[in-house]
């Protein structure tokens, strides 16, 4: 028997219209991992369809009465919202009911929730939140991304062990090796904490590389980047801009003209190509680190692709044992220490 | 009578193979401009063909016996080496002799040098690096990109005053809009002392547009976005990585089989045209803001246009009285708080 996610159903932008598709054809292509759909029913069963009778016992629906708002405070969705659909598919984690959680509703609802329900493991002070992306050599993890915006060295040591062990996990690499994001070498290098920060991690027993610039995300040069929240969310939306910005220049020149827009019908099967490798729907689902629990956010504009896409990564980091690997390697940690 | 730049013609990858060639072709497009080639005669001479014929008293050659190598710690260029072709073309901006210096040398110690012989102007803390991006509607500056790696809110407050100077002075801008990089507004806005700068550039007179996130730098959102120095190098390393990514993956897909190459041929006008609008030597040259004198950093691997470009914001800075702007917007803050 595979691993059961629980799915909040009404989370995003699109709720059940994206997250009951997505989730319907993550069963048909993990045949043996199981789905409970967190949610008010009269939304979610309009779009089952003949899905009881393909499923059975592998599609479950689990009804919440309330839904979380994309602005809704995060103290707000978690003391006035008890049975919003974010809410009780935590629940469903910790009951053991299900062994991962997938929203893609508020983050910091998602966050505040989660870590009131599940709690940190032990030794972590703060859960972080990790992203994959694209990279010459293939992906790279970066964390923190989340709200983590004045980290202390033993933080960012922290936020190494759980993407070591998130790679480890995802990617099936032995030794996934970490990287500290810091600033050129030209110039002073980085502040006190990132300083600190090195000397704990190359002491750690992780595949240490050293410190990285930001280039190094999309060169490959390491499995896992280390930072705080505040850099981490600067990194990644500016990559977002810089994406759009690209995407958008090219699409300009190749309307420019007829004849530009003749050249764009012969490139069209490369530039798809191109296309489908720096889509970012293959990269949607970001875990949160460091929870007695696996949870992950999807991005809330997500589409079926995408959120399927993250329901494939809840279900890898779980049946590969992401909680058991980050709680064991920070108990050797600190056996070391004692 | 237009400006003098002086030129720092040993700094940088090439040395006088880039610089030379580019003052030359600067003074072409710039006929009231005027140079000054710093470095050691042996290495400049032999490049100048007949530009002495060409361009008459436009151009001189100062020597200099000294070169700061890309490695040498900013201490010890500045210290041991005083006749160095960065510090010379430096002197030759504090002497009155020249507007500005270009120089593609080591950013630490240009940075160290011009602030020993030029100091900081009238409460300005420390100088601060400046880029120019390009954006969906134009062009985006950002600082600091520098060594200020722990900043407090005044010092991003004095980020913003230089870079809302700079961009009236070469953009010819009225009141350019300033933004304060941040992170997303679903989790904890910023840490302490972004919430404080906030506060100060809500009241220093500028045209201050609020908080603005990694993306909007590429959006155009604002004229110029304000950070510390470690948040900016990432930001900036980061879209470095993205940029070259991107374009190693189009190259590839277009080189994958005979038929895609064929379409590579048909799609090139289009693939250059857009190439050029992103190309990043035309955003070479970032200034060094808050000295009491212009100082523009290029890139070190800058070929002969980037290095021109560098050449043209400098010059365009001087005649356009980037320095006096800088110190009157401060002297006018300070009247109002005394």
């Amino acid at each position: 028997m595979g691993v059961t996610i629980a799915i909040d159903c009404m989370g995003g932008d699109h709720g059940p219209a994206v997250t009951v598709p997505a989730t319907l054809s993550f069963l048909r292509t993990h045949a043996d991992a199981s789905a409970i759909l967190v949610g008010r029913a009269e939304a979610i069963q309009p779009l089952l369809g003949d899905a009881a009778a393909e499923f059975g016992a592998r599609l479950r629906l689990h009804p919440a009465s309330e839904v979380v708002a994309m602005d809704d405070p995060p103290a707000i969705a978690m003391r006035n919202k008890k049975d919003s659909s974010m809410r009780v598919a935590i629940d469903l984690v910790k009951a053991g009911d299900a062994a991962a959680a997938v929203s893609a509703g508020n983050t910091g609802a998602l966050m505040a929730i989660s870590r009131f329900v599940l709690k940190t493991l032990p030794g972590i002070d703060r859960p972080a939140i990790a992203t994959v992306l694209p990279s010459m050599k293939g992906h790279t993890y970066v964390l923190d991304l989340g709200a983590n915006v004045d980290c202390s060295a033993e933080h960012l040591l922290q936020f190494g062990v759980m993407g070591a062990m998130l790679v480890a996990a995802i990617e099936h690499t032995e030794r996934p090796s970490v990287g500290l994001l810091n600033i050129g070498e030209e110039v002073i290098k980085g502040n006190d904490v990132v300083k600190e920060a090195g000397e704990l991690l190359r002491n750690s027993g992780l595949n240490f590389y050293g410190n990285v610039e930001g280039n190094d995300i999309y060169e490959g040069t390491v499995d896992v980047v280390v930072c705080d929240g505040f850099v981490g969310n600067v990194a990644l939306k500016t990559s977002e801009g810089l994406a759009q910005m690209i995407g958008a220049f090219l699409k300009q020149e190749f309307k420019r003209s007829p004849l530009t827009r003749l050249m764009a019908i012969f490139a069209l099967p490369v530039l798809k190509r191109f296309k489908q490798r720096v889509d970012h729907r293959l990269y949607n689902g970001a875990p949160l680190l460091g929870l007695r629990g696996v949870v992950l956010k999807s991005h809330g504009s997500a589409d079926a692709v995408a959120f399927g896409n993250a329901l494939s990564r809840a279900a890898e980091a779980a049946s590969n044992r992401l909680i058991e690997r980050i709680s064991e390697r920070m108990a050797s940690m600190n056996e070391v220490k004692a």
